[in-house]
């Protein structure tokens, strides 16, 4: 791991997006959420994706800038087509909008389809949780896990978030998808040259468990016919519902992946006080029970990942792995940025 | 197992519900929703339950006919107080004022605290489902889990529903808890005498994963700490965000379980012919990809409690424990009501 300076590494973004004729505020978006999942410690969603970002932008398949229709909007709900633009920027500007209309009316929600890529979704749940209100987002993602006793990659592993604020303690927040482990953890053992994965990590081309590398096809859905059951919903939430594209059709060359958004403002609910209270209490009274025999002790949920980020605010810091740092050095390189500096 | 007539159920449970003062319309709900519980088969919380609430109702811990305050309403986002109301009749009301704020507005809430047990949440996403909108239903529970990492029942099983319409297919639903496996099973096999239960399904005293009967003391949370995160996120949606109870609290004779219900209407995100054409086509296409090697092919989530419900819809039988219905006779005996008669 080596350390890069949170200033630097956004600069570094926002100019390689802007080269491509990004402008100035969107390609600050993008730096932003990009950085910002690095600071969280999500390596496998934070900078990394920029040279494949900007080879898109390069091949036509991303818009430069945003561009969207506003299928519907009833004040309350809207669905916006995102036109192939780049998933970060709409989807900043989506939760902006589903926040604006949790402000009016308590509940706001915004569907987008067709754009890219949108990363970690923590993200945009965590705007919402700025703003003191409970976020929810689930999006469809390309086939990549096979049915509940099925065998063929059918359904994508549809990640949800949600974040809910807090009074004084670290607000939770939830970010996951549905298979019992990321498929990038396994590219990077057989990277590594490993030949055994550990057990409930893989099935093989027949839909049987297996722990071989060499037999490795697709990554098992969590909990049984209880992933099952919430991978499905996942694709109607954010695909099917609002004419979302899912399975194969939701690949970033495709009709990109489909986001449902949503926004829940406290004050709807409950006086602010009282919750705040409510949430402080409940956060302090699990974290204080009993661990069990061996456990360090209870953590919350994402409460390790917004330690981190906190850490990485507050020394301007962060760390991460030296190959991500090379790879956009060389787009830089290439585009006459400035590279970003390793310490 | 024994056959009984759906008719003849829900007869038998109003007439019990009645002669403690529960009002025509309100057994017949009470009625309606426990014995549909058992026509999809989830016996734990059909009709089995109604020896409890009929208690329930004469110690003064349930009122027999549902009294609420409306605690706050803006018309589209409602919070009722359901003061030891029957949970089953209270959740009806609330999913069918639910489904008239979405007619309205797309997207319609209530959130109700401080009322009985609601039994299966199916029930009420699938109104929903019925009003062609997708249903979803979350659940605080009285502390039956310890959080991750620890050893104490600090947290509900919380469980969630989702329902969502489909055109010509059966509907995909989802009813789940958070454990690994239901309490019930385990307290099934205790009462067999069995000694051991299957890996996986038990921690003991000090969180540690047990199979011996003699050690049990909880189930463990579904997929380790995603499962963890969404129990978690499930207490803040369904309790603490209007002022629901959680833990402890949670529990029938304390503050009852908080329930958040959300109806989403598919005319505001969606043509309802693609709609419905687009669902019928992805079932389709998940159900008819290929099986795993010994599987016997691909179930859609609630498909199987369906066709169950269908099937007994149209028979007007229902198949039960011959137990669970000589415990409801018991009731009818002693209260002068004519017993469910067994085939």
């Amino acid at each position: 791991m080596v350390k890069i300076r949170v200033s630097d590494a956004r600069e570094v973004i926002a100019q390689l997006f802007g080269k491509l004729g990004m402008n100035a505020h969107e390609a600050q978006i993008m730096a932003k959420v990009l950085v910002e999942t690095d600071q969280r410690g999500v390596m496998t969603h934070g900078i990394v994706a920029a040279p494949r970002y900007l080879r898109m932008i390069r091949a036509g398949e991303m818009k430069a800038n945003v561009e969207y229709e506003v299928v519907r909007d009833n004040g309350t709900i809207a669905v916006w087509d995102g036109k192939r633009s780049a998933g970060q920027v709409i989807g900043y500007l989506g939760m902006e909008e589903t926040i604006a209309k949790a402000r009016k009316n308590g509940v706001g929600i915004v569907c987008i389809k067709g754009a890219n890529h949108f990363g970690a979704l923590a993200y945009y749940a965590q705007m919402a949780q700025k703003a003191g209100m409970v976020g929810i987002v689930l999006s469809s993602a390309v086939a990549t896990v096979a049915p509940y006793g099925g065998c063929e990659k059918m359904i994508g592993n549809n990640p949800i978030a949600v974040a809910a604020p807090a009074g004084k303690e670290i607000p939770p927040s939830l970010d996951m998808a549905m298979a019992t482990v990321a498929n990038g953890k396994i590219t990077n053992m057989m990277l590594q040259g490993k030949t055994e994965i550990p057990e409930g990590w893989g099935l093989d081309r027949d839909g049987v468990p297996t722990t071989k590398m060499s037999d490795f096809y697709t990554v098992p859905i969590m909990a049984g016919y209880k992933g099952w059951a919430m991978d499905v919903m996942v694709d109607v939430l954010a695909g099917v519902l609002f004419g979302g594209a899912t399975g194969i059709r939701a690949a970033d060359k495709c009709g990109g992946p489909g986001v449902f958004m949503m926004a829940l403002d406290v004050d709807a609910f409950n006086e602010r006080e009282k919750y705040n209270e409510d949430m402080d209490a409940r956060i302090s009274e699990l974290k204080n029970s009993k661990p069990a025999k061996g456990s360090k002790g209870i953590t919350m949920p994402g409460e390790n990942s917004t330690r981190k980020l906190m850490e990485s605010e507050e020394t301007g810091y962060l760390e991460i792995l030296p190959e991500i740092v090379a790879s956009v050095n060389a787009c830089a390189a290439e585009m006459g940025v400035e590279p970003i500096e390793t310490f």
